[in-house]
């Protein structure tokens, strides 16, 4: 077992925002996602919460306002640039869908409508007219049923602004609770497991940390973040018994980015490395691929939890979940991870309350 | 996301352990481990609580009465096979060690003491003198140390027992609390990542599953055992997009064994399948590969987590920590894994009190 790579214990107090410009109208893009899951009703839930910042919402008028109807929500849709703070407003920036959309059957006449409304967002993001980006789940089978060349939002997003970008998954406290964030950033992301081996590099990993290490100080507010990095190997490669990655690939690349003056913890244990005590001493951990990283994660708040994209120009924070066609429209779905991302991204923006 | 394989959810009270016979007097095998470890200490703990079973140390009996004496606690060994239930007493199977025991600095020169003590204790279970085996912390490297051929207890004792066995890990509850057991067992164990692709075979996984369901039947209880089988790949491999060992291995094998009436589901995305109303609807979880499982598992519930060995003739349950050689000798070591191993042994081996 790596020790601690610093001595001193993190003050216990959470990160705090960057503050506002005072004056400065704070605006976040929020995308429902694919029309026919239940991004627009949980947008709409969403909608009607009170906030000291802009809500634009990118999508077609018509989807938003059937999906308040068959909850009967309150909605009042601001067409005309108008700030929407009040509860149950959005301001609209209108993208038409081909057709009307039928809850719980995607439709891919209307895939470029979704892809339309991610990337204009996304524009408004880089131009600086939103500050920070909120998205909820796509239907990535039926945009590909279009015709239309998407891997992800994530990837769609980062070659859009021509950006490399890490993922990071978090649980986001409840309001104003000093609750820790779990912050578990991935090296790989979605590749089969018999490819992750290869596709661990020292050139990546510092990549990968350099952009963790960069997002934890300018968007979390962190002044020295602490990064705890996992091994690719049981037992962080036990001395190389269990493989040679961690001193051949992970150790070495460390050892760089530590002559930086980044603070990292590892090659750790991936089994113990989740403990509360360890967890306490770092401010992310990375983990080297998806399914040693995000069980964990889910299971300490599934509700909670939220996608962050680290390395572009501006916030953007998902939900952790997908479109959930079999509940879409009937006003059943959780709005927890909507309203979880949307207080991050809010955080991250600099329009955190309070 | 494969749908749940079986209809009625489960019941909600824990599996209850089997009665063992009136008049039959059960008796526990205890090996601290390695000496120089925390196992001798936490063992003298251990025998400071009242029992209705005998507990037998496989042990250098002056080991134990120098942990005791540096630990300041009474213990009374019994060295006449006489029962051994009231606090503060063990019975002792003496194995003597070549050196005495400095606590902190493990010497190779007691390593054969250490394997003999397993094996004399596997031997006691394996003729029915002993109902069951709890082990210590073993150091790996002192006993390689001493020119012995040993990868870990597990192996040892399924080489000697001349079993195939699988290894499960559980968080154990809090004695006579209704807290649910989260039990994850491995399809392949200490393997570099980048061979566990390759290890995870249709065979492989139909013995895995066979026997984690007739110790699952046998052992803890259960009538009708339902395990929850993880995919290899990240989501599963979503639906060959992200590799095809879940459509060409691993569902094989499920639909194999559901035809003998295994109750399995799965294959599963491993980042959900902990998530607890789905925990809720399983018995256990078969995890692919170590990093895969445990580190939720011991996020879970680390100071009651428990390593099982599943498949040999009688129950064996382990701490789930190691030597922790600086804390040896100090009286700080934590005895809550140890206490959770003898006690879920004592329940296996059909001992439980009440």
């Amino acid at each position: 077992m790596s020790t601690c790579a610093w001595p001193a214990r993190r003050p216990t107090a959470p990160p705090r925002p960057r503050r506002p410009d005072p004056g400065v109208t704070r605006r976040l893009a929020l995308v429902p996602g694919e029309p026919a899951g239940v991004g627009p009703e949980l947008c709409v839930r969403l909608a009607q919460d009170a906030r000291d910042h802009d809500l634009v919402a990118f999508a077609d008028p018509a989807t938003l306002e059937a999906a308040a109807d068959l909850l009967g929500l309150p909605l009042r849709l601001s067409h005309d640039g108008a700030p929407a703070r009040a509860p149950a407003t959005l301001a609209v920036h209108a993208v038409p869908q081909a057709r009307t959309t039928r809850f719980g059957e995607p439709d891919p006449a209307n895939a470029p409508a979704v892809v339309q409304a991610l990337t204009a967002a996304a524009d408004a993001c880089l131009r600086g007219d939103c500050h920070g980006l909120v998205t909820g789940p796509t239907h990535k089978a039926t945009i590909n049923a279009a015709g239309i060349p998407y891997v992800g939002t994530t990837e769609l997003l980062a070659a859009h602004a021509g950006c490399e970008v890490v993922m990071m998954l978090a649980t986001v406290g409840a309001e104003d609770a000093d609750a820790r964030e779990l912050r578990v950033a991935l090296a790989t992301t979605h590749l089969p497991l018999r490819a992750v081996a290869d596709a661990v590099t020292g050139a990546g990993l510092e990549t990968v940390l350099r952009t963790v290490d960069a997002s934890l100080r300018s968007r979390f507010g962190i002044v020295r973040p602490r990064i705890a990095v996992l091994g690719l190997n049981p037992h962080a490669g036990e001395d190389g018994h269990l493989g040679r990655e961690e001193i051949e690939v992970i150790a070495p690349a460390l050892r760089r980015l530590r002559e930086e003056g980044l603070l990292l913890e590892g090659p750790l244990p991936a089994d113990t490395a989740f403990l509360p005590h360890r967890l306490a001493r770092c401010d992310a951990v990375l983990a080297m691929y998806h399914d040693q990283g995000l069980p964990v994660l889910k299971f300490a708040g599934f509700e909670r939890a939220v996608n962050i994209t680290l390395g572009l120009p501006y916030p953007r924070v998902a939900v952790d979940h997908g479109t959930a066609l079999d509940l879409a429209g009937r006003g059943v779905a959780d709005v927890s991870s909507l309203r979880a991302a949307h207080r991050l991204c809010a955080r991250l923006a600099g329009a955190a309350r309070g």
